[in-house]
């Protein structure tokens, strides 16, 4: 993929970065690494410091000094989710019942109408409100070199009945976007992508609906959206199988929220996606949950909070090449989170991403060779 | 000064790395800030991980990766004033009273023998003990380039008659330091250096007869402690006023504790001080206050996380090289800071610590073209 701001080598796994920062990372960090673009989010941009101040700056680019590319969500999973009391950290958004009491429920501190979604700030409880228009217009101002459209996003526990509206108001939404962001798409200068949505829950019929509505407008990529993707890797597996022969070749194809274990990269590879985020690499290293190949662990992570790594000289994992790795002991990571010292989530946050974007240079190079299933058998 | 792990241009301004980590950097940032020599703790390698497994790693240099000078405090400040339950975390030890009641005071959680310190660990309650010989033992099997001897550093507010008791107390566990160093000065193979520490409080009596006593025994450097040093300028400029004359020229001197503002290194450089520690640029660092020069703020800081610097696109100090300066505006680090982003925490840190280390280079430059105060004067 060719954007301003540099290519992009796909398949590729994308580091967040939600706030202006991948979390206990620099910039430089990340080049080290091997990151080629890393994502942003309009809610909390949007929050916290402003789309009108990155708007000074030329952009999110300038304002947090990292000149390869960047994407946006929307913010429209983050308005659901964390608009939605009853939603924890760990998971993604939950709701049971029918259309009418969902669509209440949702209201209690988000309030869906045709227009868009009026909400309350996760911070100070303040009243914020998206339309799809809006939306375009703050995440032109963030200046990503890939933007989304702006959509609803249902829990997995949806009604056909829910689950329905709620995709075809994003439909409606969709095409929106688009003509809003016609009017601007050059606004720092540069361009930006606009991709659109897939959604539709678990019901495969509206999965089709949706891959037909959205591949049939004018975005630059496609992506599948929903609290199954990446979440249940079982549910992401089949929705992927419906889509693949519905999805244009000559688009970019994105999964919202894969990449908690490496083997689900692979599965998605396999089904012809091109991008896909997670925070579970950066969030899980913050924990101690670091990777390891799966000689080492059948779980392809260790816990290196665990006593049993308190004397352990060896590195997390051998075979990676990572600046945690080659410089420090299992012991000395141990010791670091014991002590809750910050070194302990930059040196492992460092682990799991190169981790993550080294096996994708090695499914790159796979791919070109013809041997992406032997490497994904070397894996299992 | 040289050392088995280089040479160690003086004067030079140490960064403290209690807990075997230099917090929110990794060793390579301390090698690109350009820092010669850091600092560990004793009280806190012992309580965790222990001396014993950092001994098995051949010591703490290739325990954290650390390949330049280490300097380690033997513990003693800390065992005095963590173990006592009225110390809070921005002042030192602080205690007032006769000498027995200071004495009874400080049994509440430590109990003072002639032969050494009974103590309570603060992470668990647990009881350890401290002799002269233990601290030394410990100490060897850390393996820094340069350790301390084991003392008891008085509160400021001490009667005469409790500072002199410690005093000579502390001039006897000197003596057995020395007699413990001889038995295992190559612990790991190269030579460790020991330093003497002169107590004696703002009493000037004590402090003469401490330094006469300490500069008379054969240590390889010589420290100045107290609860005042580099806390009270002012008292720290007196004590040194006093021992300048007494100190030989031969070997190093140090005072421990010095460096909350830059002109704090002007003062001790000027009265002969080749070495000085201290937490305060890190832990200000952490707190959003990052050092300018004079011209920028009165007070050599500011605070970032002050909302004047929300829109901000000047670097903290325009004249600082170092990483955050060059890479990033005030309005991004006061982000970070509202955020809580652990970035904001290295950022600053980095910052704060270039800043130190670069003017002592531009001291030692100074020195060297016998316009030291000149540069002080700039400065002023």
């Amino acid at each position: 993929m060719h954007t301003a701001h540099g290519d992009i080598e796909t398949p590729i796994f994308m580091p967040v970065g939600t706030k202006a920062t991948v979390k206990a990372l620099d910039t430089n960090d990340l080049e080290k690494i091997g990151a080629q673009i890393i994502l942003g989010n309009t809610y909390h941009l949007h929050l916290r410091p402003g789309e009108d101040l990155i708007d000074t700056f030329g952009g999110l680019h300038t304002f947090m000094n990292w000149n390869k590319p960047i994407l946006t969500d929307s913010g429209g999973f983050q308005v659901f989710s964390l608009g939605d009391v009853r939603n924890t950290k760990n998971t993604k958004l939950r709701n049971i019942g029918d259309a009418n009491t969902e669509k209440h429920a949702h209201q209690s501190m988000v309030a869906i109408d045709e227009d868009g979604v009026t909400f309350r700030s996760y911070i100070d409880g303040s009243e914020h409100r998206f339309t799809p228009e809006e939306a375009i217009r703050i995440q032109h101002k963030i200046g990503a070199d890939i933007i989304m459209a702006f959509d609803e996003c249902t829990p997995d526990t949806a009604s056909l009945r829910y689950a329905k509206e709620a995709m075809e108001r994003t439909h409606r939404w969709a095409a929106r976007c688009i003509d809003e962001h016609k009017k601007d798409s050059h606004h720092h200068g540069y361009e930006q992508f606009l991709f659109g949505i897939i959604q539709g829950g678990n019901h495969s019929v509206l999965r089709i609906e949706s891959a037909t509505a959205i591949t049939g407008m004018d975005f630059d990529g496609i992506a599948i959206g929903g609290e199954s993707i990446g979440y249940n890797m079982e549910a992401t597996k089949e929705i992927l199988n419906t889509l693949l022969p519905l999805l244009p070749e000559d688009k970019p194809r994105y999964t919202m929220g894969v990449g908690f274990s490496p083997m689900d990269l692979f599965e998605v590879v396999e089904r012809g996606i091109d991008m896909f985020d997670c925070v579970a690499p950066t969030r899980m290293a913050r924990n101690g949950n670091v990777y390891v190949h799966k000689h080492i662990s059948e779980k392809y992570r260790i816990d290196i909070t665990n006593a049993k790594y308190r004397e352990d000289k060896t590195p997390i994992d051998h075979d990676c090449l990572c600046y945690t790795c080659t410089h420090h002991s299992r012991a000395y990571l141990h010791h670091l989170f014991r002590e809750n010292e910050i070194l302990a989530q930059r040196l492992a946050t460092i682990h799991n991403l190169h981790f993550f974007l080294s096996l994708m240079t090695d499914i790159r190079e796979a791919i070109k060779h013809d041997r992406f299933l032997a490497l994904k058998q070397e894996w299992m």
